[in-house]
This record gives C-alpha cells, sequence and structure tokens, in this order.
C-alpha cells in the first residue's frame, strides 16, 4: 500500500460534514487500503466554531474562511456540505480554478447550475462526484453512470424524500391526519421546522432533475419538473388507497417519451403488489426500468449524517484513486440535448373523488363530462356521505390535459358540491 | 469524442455472448460517447459454428479457436462467458499473460479460483471485471467494491438464484409440489434439464462467495459456503410459513462475526415485512447490513442473456476508459486474512415440523427435549393429523450445534413418528 497521503478540506460541518470527519477517522486504514493512500481530513471550515468540539481534527485545522479550503495550497480534494445554491457555487468554481477535485452532496446546486459546474469541472480537467446528492446512502449515482453504461433507461420511478414517506406512511398505518404526522415527523428530527422543501416537493424535484440528466444524457433543471407536494391528502384518500389496493406515495418519475423528456413529483397511487409500494417509513428507492434489464431497484436510508457520509467517502476514495493513477472518473454525461414534455401531454391512470348532491341522475351526469373529453371510466364506488354523496372514480389511461377539462368542468356541474382529490395512479397499466 | 477504437474479443457466444455482441452494435453510439472510444467486437469464438448466424458482426470474425482470441495481437478485451473452471480459467490467463484485460461472467471460476485470477490480474498490471457473476443485470460488484468504500458492512442476506425463488413463487401462490413448480420453470426456460445446480444451491453458494469476499475483504471460496437446497420443501411447509407470517426464500447469508465470516445457502422463513419477502417470481435481490448506511436493497433480474449482457457491456466500458487514460479500476479487495465460522457456531431462530402419535404426554416430552438442549420455544402449534398430529415449534435464537443435537434427539423419541422439516427463520429476533 502507497504511505501518499491525501489531504482533503470540507466547507460545511453539519450533521453530514461531522459524521464525513468521523467515518474517515475510524475507517481509516480500511480506507487507506482501498484507496491507494491515505486520507487525512487536513482543514474543516464553518461558521459556528462550537462544531469543532468532539471531531477528530487538530484544532488547527477548524477555520471559519472557506476560501482557506477551497484555495489552500495543501488541499488536495475540496468536499462542500453547505448546500444551496450560493455561496457553495463560488466555492466549488474557486476550487476547480485551483485544479482541485470536489464532492459535494448539494442536489439544490446540481439541479440549477449543473451544466457550469460540469463544463467548469471538465475545463480544469478535475473531478465532480455526488454521490450523496440522491438517495443519501444508496449507490445510485456511480450506478446509474458507470455500471449501467451498457444500457438505455426509459423511465425512473422514484421515493426521494424520506420526509414525506415517513408523513405517508403514518398516514397509512395509523390514520394520522397529515398535520399530526408532519408535527411527529418533526419531533423525531425527520422534516425541518420549515417544510415547504419536502412537503411540497421541491427537495425531490431537484433529485429527480439529477437522475433524470444522468439517465437521459440530456440536461434537465429542477424547473423543468412538474411538482406537487402531499399537503392535501387527506384521510379518506388514504383510505380509498387501501381499500381500492393502492398506496399513496409521493413519486418522482422521468420518463423518455420518443426524443422527450417528462419529469415530475407529485403523490401518486401505486398498486400494493408494486416494489415501491413496501417501501416504508423514511426509507428511499429508486426503480428503473431499461430496455435491456428491465426492472432495477435500489433501496436504503435516503437521508441521515451516516448513511449521508459514506456516499460523501466513497466519493472520496474515488478521487483519491484517480489522483494516486493521474486519470479522471466519468464526467459529464449529458451529450445529448433533449426538449421536455409539456405535462398537458402526459398520459396516466387518474383517481378522481368528488362530493356530489344524492339525488337521481348525478352519476349519469357526471361520466357524461369524463366521456365527453375521451377519460375512460374504470371503475366507480358510490357511498353516502351525510347529506349528499362521494363519488370515487379510477380511469383508465388518459391525457393529463383532458383529465384537467374534466375537472374543471365537474367543478362547473350544479351537483358537483367539490372536487375532493385528484391523483394519478401509476405502474398500472 | 475520441475516435480510438477499442477491439474486443469472445469467447463463448451463447445466450448471454449473442446478447452482447446484439447490444455493441445496437448501442453503439452510446456506448462511445460514455467509453470515450468506440467498442468493436473484432473476434467471437465459439466451438458451434451456427451461433454465428445472425450476429452483427462480419463472418470472418467467427472462429472455433479461443486461443485467437485470447493471443490475438489486434485484441484489447477479451470478454469470456463459457462457464465452468476449464478452459476457462487457462483462456483467461492466456488473456491476462498477454496483457489482455478481461470481463467474465464466471461465477464458478471466480469462486473456484478467484485467489488465483486476481493475483494473475495483478501480476500483469490488467483489470478483471465481473458484475455480471451476481445478480445477472443488478449493479452490485462495483457499487460494493467502489461506491461502499467508504462503509463497513456487517451482513449479506440475498435472493440470488432466480429459478428457486420462482418455483418457491409458484408453490406458494398457486399450491403448486415442489416437483410440479420445477417442471414447469423447465419449461418455460427458467431451469435447466438438469437443474442441481440452481435447486441444491451451489449456484447461490458461488454468488454468495463472491459477494462475501468483496464485503469483507478476505477470500471466501465456493466450499466455504454450507449449503443446502430446496427440494425437501413442502407443501406443508408452504402453508405453515403463511399462516405464521413468513415467506419461505433460498437465502445466502454472509455475515461478520467478530472477525470470522460466516457463509451460507438454504431455504429459511422471513417475515412478510422483510423487503426481501416480496422478490417475486424469478427476480433476485440483495440486502445488505452495514454499520453506517444500516440496510440497503438492490433488486433486478438476475439472469437472462439481456439483462446480463448490460453488466457485461458495462465493464467493458469501464475498462476501455482505463484504457484510454492508461489507468486500472479497483483490483482484488481481499487484503485481509479471516477465518471461517463453523456452521455448528451459528444462532439462528428454528422451524421444526414433527409428526407425532396423538397421545396425552406428548408435547411435554417433546418439549422437554428442546429445553435439556438450551432451545427456547417461541410459539407452538398442533394440529391433528389421521391417527396421529402434527406439531409446528418456532425457536427463540439458538445455537446451530444445540439445535441439531435436539433433533437428533427428538428422532430417537418412541412419540416422534417423523421430524418433517426443519428450517432456519431469518430477520425477526
Amino acid at each position: 500500500m502507497s504511505e501518499r497521503v491525501m489531504r482533503a478540506g470540507l466547507v460545511g460541518c453539519g450533521t453530514v460534514g461531522s459524521a464525513v470527519v468521523r467515518l474517515l477517522a475510524e475507517h481509516r486504514d480500511d480506507i487507506a487500503a482501498r484507496a491507494g493512500c491515505r486520507i487525512e481530513m487536513a482543514r474543516v471550515a464553518d461558521l459556528d466554531p462550537a462544531r469543532a468540539k468532539g471531531l477528530p481534527i487538530d484544532a488547527a485545522s477548524f477555520t471559519d474562511d472557506a476560501n482557506e479550503v477551497v484555495e489552500g495550497p495543501d488541499i488536495d480534494i475540496v468536499v462542500e456540505l453547505i448546500g444551496g445554491i450560493e455561496p457553495a457555487r463560488t466555492l466549488i468554481l474557486a476550487a476547480f480554478a485551483a485544479g482541485k477535485p470536489v464532492v459535494t452532496a448539494n442536489k439544490e446546486l446540481l439541479a440549477n447550475r449543473g451544466r457550469d459546474l460540469m463544463d467548469a469541472a471538465d475545463e480544469n480537467g478535475v473531478d465532480l462526484y455526488f454521490e450523496a446528492a440522491v438517495g443519501g446512502g444508496i449507490p445510485i449515482i456511480r450506478p446509474m453512470k458507470e455500471s449501467l453504461s451498457g444500457e438505455r433507461l426509459k423511465r425512473i420511478t422514484g421515493i426521494m424524500n424520506g420526509t414525506t414517506n415517513y408523513i405517508l406512511t403514518r398516514m397509512t398505518d395509523v390514520g394520522m391526519s397529515f398535520g399530526d404526522a408532519l408535527a411527529e415527523a418533526q419531533s423525531l428530527g425527520y422534516a425541518e421546522a420549515d417544510p415547504t422543501a419536502d412537503v411540497e416537493g421541491f427537495d425531490a424535484a431537484a433529485k429527480c432533475a439529477i437522475l433524470a440528466s444522468i439517465a437521459f444524457n440530456a440536461r434537465v433543471n429542477a424547473q423543468d419538473v412538474y411538482r406537487e407536494g402531499i399537503s392535501e391528502i387527506g384521510a379518506d384518500d388514504i383510505a380509498y388507497a387501501k381499500r381500492l389496493g393502492y398506496a399513496i406515495k409521493l413519486l418522482a418519475v422521468a420518463e423518455l417519451d420518443a426524443d422527450r423528456i417528462a419529469a415530475r413529483v407529485h403523490p401518486a397511487m401505486i398498486p400494493l403488489s408494486h416494489p415501491l409500494a413496501s417501501v416504508r417509513d423514511s426509507f428511499n428507492a429508486i426503480f428503473l426500468e431499461g430496455e435491456k434489464t428491465g426492472e432495477l431497484m435500489f433501496y436504503g436510508r435516503g437521508a441521515g449524517g451516516d448513511p449521508t457520509a459514506t456516499a460523501v467517502v466513497g466519493d472520496m476514495v474515488a478521487i483519491a484513486r484517480n489522483l494516486v493513477s493521474g486519470s479522471r472518473g466519468v464526467g459529464c454525461t449529458c451529450f445529448l440535448e433533449r426538449t421536455v414534455r409539456p405535462m398537458s401531454e402526459m398520459r396516466s391512470q387518474y383517481y378522481v373523488r368528488v362530493d356530489v348532491v344524492d339525488q337521481p341522475g348525478v352519476l349519469a351526469r357526471i361520466a357524461a363530462v369524463f366521456g365527453s373529453n375521451g377519460v375512460s371510466i374504470k371503475s366507480v364506488v358510490q357511498e353516502g356521505k351525510g347529506e349528499g354523496a362521494q363519488l370515487v372514480f379510477i380511469t383508465h389511461a388518459a391525457n393529463e390535459g383532458a383529465l384537467q377539462k374534466t375537472i374543471a368542468e365537474l367543478r362547473e356541474l350544479s351537483v358537483v358540491e367539490a372536487v375532493q382529490s385528484v391523483l394519478r395512479v401509476e405502474a398500472e397499466e
């Protein structure tokens, strides 16, 4: 084993950063054997000096100046874990300009400015690795970019946000309301004080953009991803899903339609027999469909300091190996230009729950609206509800535009009190 | 993109080999973009000239002499897909001696002579890649060797043989006997005319040895893996499993116990809530438990020409990239020496089904045998059965040696007509 030492510098020493520092120290010898050199955490930058406490590093290597990491002439590998677009972007570009490879877990930055970062890495001939940006501890980026380089992927369907999966699991298992389940997730540390990024699907949309870019070899940005959150899911929807043989999950779906990419994040019903239906609690899973491999699924902890740190350290080992051998890993694989398909052209099955007045002829009038828009009904359940009634429809695959027109017209009918919910039904027909 | 061309040679043009040839031709441009060079199938060796028919290669590049591939001065990458130990081993060593990197799917060879192959690759400074040897189209070898290089794995639990998983699924779903399900699997091409390698667990044991070697950084050979097949599983066992909340699967388990490795393949009951329980039909899945990542699972098609070919081509792309950059991939990671724990020292829960005479005091006598061996009973079900009765026990975790002694003593009891089956219960306590 070489006695060469690679000196790493970390920017951002929060939950994941401190787990990286500890992991490098605890597994020092294993990592050296695998990397072909020692990897030493030589500098850690964070604005909060309290974060240095208890870490297995020299006090002198802690700084509040991130530039000492990204520009430090003695630093071989930069790890960026502060998150957000700025100053992370400027720091990474400075590291590249100084000839340093970078490991990041920054999904927001990659999903919004991925092209700039990749181009800058290429111009400077250095590596940019980001396994931890999607799926936490689940190996997915490198398997997709490298192991599956002989395959053409057709579709990705993923549970990419652990917070919302935890909330939906609790709503399903014990009948909690969305608000109670969110409060529980917050008290357990699974959800942040401001849960918007998770609950409204922004986090999953960023991850979806990153995986779609890799799968389809064309840049997809966060704003290309259609997005709906889970805050409108009600106990009635959960109950109907169970009764009809589905689970409700916040899905991120990216697919190739002819030469166009379609990417979307929204709650959806999937059949209980689908492998994603049994992904519970805060677990994540990414289900891939390929031309030749058929179905693949990668499952594990999508967040948390220790799982995410293993992904960061795995990337550091790869970069260290590349530095030792004087090579580079796989760079940007977005070598195609593809357009994004408008959401209105999507086809899906739908679940539609409508409150109606309970009088003769109502079902016929509602069914006529579906029919006149070319949306074919697969099944319907009618139940009394107080003075009125509730109708639940599952459609055959239909055009999203036609479905939205159907919903708008239903809302105009005098016999319809409210369209309570519209959910897509995935992976069935 | 470089216009450099890597010339590949294939030895063994059966189902997987011909799928590799077709995949390279169909995805020519995608693969070139990902590899940084063109990859051309320049020579194909097979003893059966009929196999050249319909392949997208020049007739002149087909040969019945494998040495023209492994020694051909114009061949850059050798793909070995003939299987079995000889002549595959001699051919791969000849390729290494000629300075050529090798891709193989040969689990039997790797599990029995892995050390020799790895040493020879190192001595000659060339790559040996084998993603297709375990899990068919599922990326597992490189994720474990590379993405998880920052992690210490504790246990692998896998469904690594699609034939037996198909048979057990059919026995469970429609109540088929083992024989009928095997015959069906044979008629569908999922099982071979001589099903021994699959049904008796030899195939899964070889794969288990390969993954254990990678996970625990120490060489494990096929003969180090304890092995039982599924041919003794009866309809009664399937029925009791369902009733008690379990699925019966042929599991490959490798784990680290202090510094010793334990590896085994046998049918086992796992709780229906475990992610492996819902792996159906001929699918494979590998469930990993790590110190930091917690649980991970990789799921997909474990066999078949096209899925396996994607793994082979993914390896070819990696090797081509290494050749272009003048580097090598991760070589042998068995840098530790570990001993194998004897099976008798394993601890597990057990399911034991016993036919007894139906008379007072029988349960007490049998329970006393468990108790005197220190095997604690967790639950028992008793049912009438013709003149006699059937007792089904689930034990708490117990020592394998103590359990085997219990079974031997039960067989000596006059009130015991037969010990019908003994199955381990995994992943519960």
